[in-house]
């Protein structure tokens, strides 16, 4: 295992300022207490991210960030806000979710989303649904219909459908169809011409092997680039309720009915208001989804996250809950990333009855070769986005980035 | 919230000696130690088990018992075994899992089923699946499948499948298929006419109360008898390796698409051998899929039941991360129940070298009204069966019982 390191700085001189933890900077700390919507932190996905698409994952990142900080400006709650974010992400053919997913084995998309809310504890998700624009809206509303309580004849709502059956209840609830052809854009499509060629090569080449008892073994990586770009979204309100989402494409040439971290429950996002715990915290992931299932790592993170030095308890958590995690053993390149937020009240001075304080304190961190993370507060007048790579000579995998930063939200209470 | 309580001794005074925890038995404590090929349980369900069919029930679980058990002798690694005994429990038609499986909203039958296993931390699972007789063996062999490495062009193997994909998968590998109709059987279908009624009837009511706009407060149960029949078993092995795993039909009348804990990562099954730990753990969860999913409830009986008395452990998990739980907030009544085996290395004494000894520890403890268990050693001539109950004038959904026993493993190292 090789040494981790923080990145921001060696990788990314260019990055925004106030953006490296070890700084402990705090954003807008200077400016004078107003009304505060709250924050949100976005990523692009953990993958990798050339130079050449950069500037449209920070658009996206960004436009997704100026969504949700919009909603939380008119009063929304974080689970809003965090479900309108994710919209904007998986809207972009740029990215693996929603428009512009990964083709499965058959040619089909079929897309994985979900969203938690920290506040109600509630969650939804769903898994290997086709013919929808925006998953994440179908997750948000089993969220929504579960918290009414139960249906007709005592019947428990659903948390989590998948399928023909979750495409049906989205058309029964109002939620926005699109033909599936739409969906698919001229580069899934050719990525997908070109992985189905790799794969009848690669298998061809097994054939050959007759000998090779070990099938399996290619060293062909499944990601031409970008394949991984699951995407999510933390967010925390003005009354500091958490919430977390994520929506996935999935891998490409996945089987058909394969679903992935994005719709499991613990391992593609997690949010959970403080009411025992110090912090409240918010959690997604984006990486390989099956180790980010075995792995549960969404909800590691979280409890992680409950001690007290958050930098520390993410590298911790990140080197010994995933790329070491017993779970994994066998694995030579455990590839994800998460983004995380944690908050909690903040003790003002001079202690003021009506202005209310939340510390914020952001990260991402990654074992792919990069990560595209956008954030903004509703203090900001745009989003700050970023490409984090790993250091040069490193292995995806094998190692990590972390970066991150703190942000206080003040309030006047009425 | 009532008092808990131990049910054993007052419930079920006709229960098999060496049932009842508080005194602490050993079972076969004084035979002499033989090779003994490992030890399971299983059960048929946390909901209701009317006293007509217990002996169907207990007939179930001990022919599942059987079928572990003659797996282990033959030298089969715990997770082939705890597959042999679900596939027992799955043929049944009176358990709520393959044949005999509830029907959904369509009036059609979609399944869940989930296995882990210990040794490797691998796990198969499939969801809303359909036409295939036991679930639990697409599990399985997702599960094998993923252990094989890479698939072509380094294609990550799934370990979840749902839908009509995980049905097309199954039928690429030999997994027998069957019929949907066969799979209903007299029951169930009299049971889908019955609920439909019950349903249409509580929705005219409902749009008759034209000012109750919180809806969705009606009493009726779900489940006429036993539709919360949910199977599963725990196994440990000769080699002290554990496995877990359950299967279930779902809940009557679910929507089409909806999975419940059976199929979900830590919610429906959980098994982790000794690494790091101090015991190898193994736990099958049954009841209602969203409670058991939102409280994540196998994988918490797993980490509590890592403190010294697994008695306490278990009480306290379901008491505080079950029926009081702060997921599960704003809910009157917490259904469900678990199977939990911990077991570690026992120091005999005198030390001998070429004896060694497993002491298995194994519980049960349900919210339900009642909950059938199965348990068998190899030592054992047959298996022991129980259906345990709530005590009389307790509320299901707000109380426990909690029974278990003890049993040493002995064998001679060749």
């Amino acid at each position: 295992m090789e040494s981790l390191m923080n990145s921001a700085e060696e990788q990314q001189p260019s990055s925004p300022p106030g953006n490296s933890w070890s700084k402990q900077e705090e954003i807008n700390k200077n400016e004078t207490p107003k009304c505060v919507g709250g924050f949100v932190l976005v990523h692009a996905g953990a993958g990798y991210h050339s130079e050449s698409k950069a500037k449209e994952y920070k658009h996206v990142c960004k436009r997704a960030c100026q969504r949700a900080v919009d909603r939380l400006k008119a009063g929304a709650l974080a689970v809003e806000a965090v479900a309108a974010a994710l919209v904007e992400l998986e809207d972009s053919p740029f990215t693996n979710a929603g428009m512009g997913s990964n083709l499965n084995l058959s040619g089909e998309i079929e897309c994985d989303a979900s969203i938690m809310d920290g506040k109600s504890l509630h969650y939804g998700a769903v898994g290997a649904i086709s013919g929808i624009k925006n998953p994440v809206l179908v997750a948000n509303r089993l969220l929504s219909e579960a918290q009414k309580g139960k249906l007709s004849a005592g019947r428990i709502p659903p948390c989590f459908l998948v399928g023909r059956g979750a495409h049906d209840w989205a058309l029964g609830h109002g939620i926005p169809l699109c033909p599936s052809e739409k969906m698919a854009t001229k580069f899934s499509l050719s990525a997908y011409k070109r992985n189905k060629r790799k794969m009848e090569l690669a298998e061809k080449m097994d054939t050959g092997h007759k000998h090779a008892k070990k099938r399996r073994q290619s060293s062909e990586t499944e990601n031409g680039s970008g394949c991984l770009d699951t995407v999510g979204a933390v967010v925390v309100d003005s009354e500091g309720n958490v919430a977390a989402a994520v929506s996935s494409g999935g891998l490409a040439m996945k089987h058909p009915g394969r679903v992935g971290q994005a719709a499991h429950y613990g391992c593609g996002c997690w949010a959970e208001n403080a009411s025992n715990n110090p912090y409240s915290t918010a959690v997604s992931t984006s990486g390989c989804g099956e180790h980010l299932i075995r792995t549960m790592l969404a909800r590691e993170c979280s409890a992680a996250l409950q001690s007290e030095d958050a930098h520390k308890a993410l590298l911790e958590a990140m080197q010994n809950k995933f790329i070491s995690s017993p779970f994994l053993a066998g694995e030579d390149r455990v590839l994800g990333g998460v983004i995380v937020l944690r908050c909690c009240r903040c003790v003002e001075s001079p202690p003021s009855q009506n202005i209310q304080g939340i510390l914020v304190e952001f990260l991402w961190s990654h074992t792919t070769e990069s990560m595209c993370v956008g954030y903004m507060s509703a203090q900001d007048s745009k989003a700050k986005t970023h490409i984090s790579r790993l250091p040069p000579g490193t292995v995806p995998g094998q190692c990590l980035a972390i970066e991150g930063g703190v942000c206080r939200l003040m309030s006047v209470a009425e």
